[in-house]
């Protein structure tokens, strides 16, 4: 059994990681900590798992995590990621980050972003970027693992794969992304209340969302160029689920059923990837509560662009789930280890 | 392994079943049977499933059905079941009933609320209301369980423990329910049309829904006296959960701690129960997707009535999940089988 | 024209009063203030109403309010209201309060709810609790209305005109009541944080909210006699309205049409209380964003209870559509002035 | 006081349509018909309007509508439509149709897509597309208007304006529309169940949605030459309400200032359109119920695309609010009239 530590546990990553890995088959939970529930049990503040996951919430403490664990997750915000985690690195534990603090291979464009003096330079050489399925062999050998954003994540999987192909324009890209609520954390504030979500729609940080370099720098190191999209996230009313619709230039002629081919056998043997058949398209309803990444497509020639659908529950392959799939693989497990939640009908 | 198969499969009572039994570590789902969509794969009708379901539905047999399957769980309209349940008990197949054809000992009380005449009627002799922390001796005995609704469910769990209680007046109850959309099956129409449920509220069936002889049948029963309760179900604005407020008169002091403690007695080796601790009240989320029935009560003293609050996920112990929980229980397996699912935090 | 000012115009009720008043035919809103908002306009808080209304939220002076409106509507939290609105009164003018600070008779009540010595004992003498259709004629000559809590004026409307029926047992009244999370204020907290409503359902302050002893003294002075009703409220994953079920003991036989008939002579000249014909029952969703109170009935005979179903929205009716209505009376104005909100079909 | 009929009142853009001229000042509602409902009072199908609306639904005769009104609403399936229009105009009424079928110059365009032969070619030519803001000229001496589709409404209103800038590169436009559920109408079907819409999104008709020859049709007249967009609608949980994110590529340079100031200009005197000052961009939720069209803009510098958010209530400025006021302007009546519905602060 890999024993397991959750850093941050009362947020919704947080509280996220503590169900998958309470019901994982190789890991165990031994340690979460809360600044702000610091001696609380977990149920009380997560009534759902009274009886499930009754363990103690521990303010944090280096030498008690690492003594605890072996595998340490941070879902703490950024900046105190940084500051925290080369410690835990030092004494030799793997560490998966979920904050932003080691997602970039540019200190700069971190800083530059996050309007923080990056704290932990040298690690950033070190870190993975840890999108499952593209940097597998990669995260099988990391210490540390920078696990990527939502959105990053709804847009990247789909796209990178394709960076290469000729008929892509990488100068013409637009992703257009729809988040339920629970991405934008527990913390409560005028934006999330449920009054001021419920039945509205909005688009916010347009063009300045801190996604979106995020996006463009693991682009670029995979394309070998620079590379801009448009990216635009939309806070949508419901709890959990992100759709990214994403549109693509073509400078060649491609067919709907060439481009599903090629992601296909690209994602062959990708357990949590599915390809839906011509003509259906993903509906994040469908993918809840799994780690699951249903991806659509469509070729619109009139207009020569591909258009391309994905579907993600933005806790689970969005943040907690991608993390414990990472844990997997950075361990030898199997890659669906705990993550075998079957989807529910409705 | 027991191989089970879900007759009705495609409504939501169906395909619930069939996400619990696929994921069911002794049980293999061998067979499912829907009229409207005999012939299409499981997974075209609910494509969350796709890669996990993908078995083809069939049209009803009832020799395919008895020869691929131990135990069949008949997800159908009242009146259908009762025409096919009794040929598949002949072949000496278990059948788990989710209709109410075979909740009721008294087959007059059936015809008076089902408006129909009742066309297996030594059957219900033999029948087991599928209650299954009441009734768990019987069941284990059973070849036919009458599956409880889900009103009922939610009413009688924390009810019966309590008829026997000198302290409770049995004629002044009153169930006052409220139940998530999908307790209204799949079939569509104007009153589950999403825009006539979002963001309203109603009553519905007030003294006239069929739950409330059932819930009458079981406790006059249990007590060994004629009770009739006032119930009445509300259309609450979400998918799944169902939370009853029930109101007992008291016809004694009691406290709400002696409550509480008689309770947590009672339902001392029952793995789905919760009571809350004292002062805590449940909430339909906290069980969404689980078979847990959560339990809070508090008596009013001002009024002398004791409150109790049960919250259930009207598709799993509402009906689907406790069906799975009677199979365990008729076959002699750990009764949480397949029914582990970790509570999601939100 | 009316003038009239909003004291707290920037939490739900104060926004609604804006909404109304900024509508009214009779009344011209010429001063809001706002504690936390002072300095900005009221559509930098709520963009929906640019161009509507620009005005500047001020700080509080008692000074200003009273050189500029006749007629004040107090949106403060309790405690805020009794120590402001005193010196109003004192400067002549009229007040309609929406905190609880002056719905109470009894200030030995008050200060065991509320946990606050009260402070203007004189003005609760003189205040009119401003349940319009009941206390109208009070209403006309008051210069103080405290007006009624949500939950009491869906109880009270439909109760009041009962408790004198031979009929009713005073000793057995249960309300359930429902409400959309508005009705919690603007205020964010983990509460009433999007992901923590929706998609679940709850009970509250069991046997112990404080809108249950407003209901008790109503209902008390009413009646000429001690009552203590059984109330509970609970909380339900839409924004606006609320449901509230009643459940009366019958001491002796009465039929529905018979009470039906009762009600309708009783509100036969109030334009916001609509009985529904026998067989329906009203829907939140009918009356939201309007002043309307619907009210559905029917005796249940096997349980010898006559159950009432009301429905209002919790802001409207529940708060600031009743506040200006109250202010209609106050000053001769058509009852229904400003108020004529044509329903939403959804 | 204009007579107006409405044709299909009892479908969501009828009923919307009664709703608003139950509340006109300057117009009558003198008849309604229903297929499905004839006999049956409006009430009686949309209870919220009991007491306001109690007119009875006829079956459509041409010469009682004819006789009864003096301009008819036409909110019925698009086929249906050119089959009854054309004997009101020549009966020389004034009619506003809802459905596709007088909205394209080109009947082939409305062949090919619609997949009917057009009935009423000769109305096309003298037939306006009401889309008020910008024909308004022509819908003042229009006989017939074809009113426009919701979501063209959401794209052509801040995009039309823009398409004779040379900044804007017209053969690369996306626009990505979400839109809420009383959108699919009334008529259920498992899509608009509530359980299947509630807690998910997604996209449909990929690139072959109806709505975009439309467009392409509209823009391309006013531009005087082509123009295809890319245009994908999605499905938000939610009632009421249309947001539509376009991306133009640019040619030049421009400011998001610039943009603004033009938008605001060419805006100047149009009651029902905002923009929204810099920063701030729109949410459905602000014009729920109205006939706004909020917009807002920002220019992306990094990758030369001007981003235009627009936000509209799709049963109102994108259906039956946007038909009367298109009935405003052909009478002469004041554009607002009917229309001034203040929004709600939540």
């Amino acid at each position: 059994m890999v024993r397991a530590a959750v850093i941050g546990a009362t947020g919704y990553a947080g509280a996220e990681l503590v169900r998958i890995l309470s019901g994982h088959p190789h890991a165990e939970l031994t340690m979460i900590t809360s600044q702000q529930h610091a001696g609380s049990s977990f149920s009380d503040i997560y009534p759902a798992m009274a009886g499930i996951v009754d363990l103690r919430c521990q303010a944090f403490s280096e030498e008690a995590v690492s003594e605890a664990a072996d595998v340490i997750f941070a879902a703490l915000p950024h900046k105190a990621s940084m500051s925290g985690v080369p410690g835990l690195i030092h004494r030799g534990k793997k560490v998966i980050d979920l904050s932003a603090d080691f997602r970039f291979k540019d200190p700069a464009v971190y800083e530059a972003w996050y309007e923080e003096p990056h704290q932990a330079k040298d690690l950033l050489k070190t870190a993975v970027y840890g999108l499952s399925e593209i940097y597998f062999n990669d995260i099988q050998k990391a210490s540390l693992v920078g696990n990527p954003g939502c959105y990053p994540t709804s847009v990247l999987l789909p796209l990178l794969p394709l960076v290469k192909a000729t008929f892509v324009d990488l100068d013409n890209i637009v992703a257009d992304s729809k988040s339920g609520t629970s991405g934008a954390g527990r913390s409560p504030n005028v934006a999330t209340h449920f009054c001021e979500v419920n039945e509205g729609l909005k688009a916010y940080k347009v063009a300045e969302h801190r996604h979106n370099p995020e996006i463009d720098e693991v682009l670029s190191l995979f394309a070998g160029r620079t590379i801009h999209i448009t990216f635009t996230p939309h806070l949508v009313p419901m709890t959990r689920g992100m759709l990214t619709t994403i549109y693509i230039g073509l400078k060649e002629s491609v067919s709907t059923q060439d481009v599903a081919s090629y992601l296909n056998r690209f994602f062959a043997n990708k357990p949590f990837v599915r390809i839906c058949p011509p003509g259906r398209f993903p509906n994040s309803m469908h993918v809840k509560g799994t780690n699951y990444c249903d991806i659509g497509l469509k070729v619109a020639e009139r207009t020569r662009r591909l258009i391309i659908v994905s579907a993600i529950d933005n806790l689970v392959k969005g943040a907690s789930g991608q993390a414990v799939q990472n844990m997997n693989i950075m361990f030898g497990l199997p890659e669906t280890a705990g993550l075998d939640q079957v989807p529910f009908p409705l």
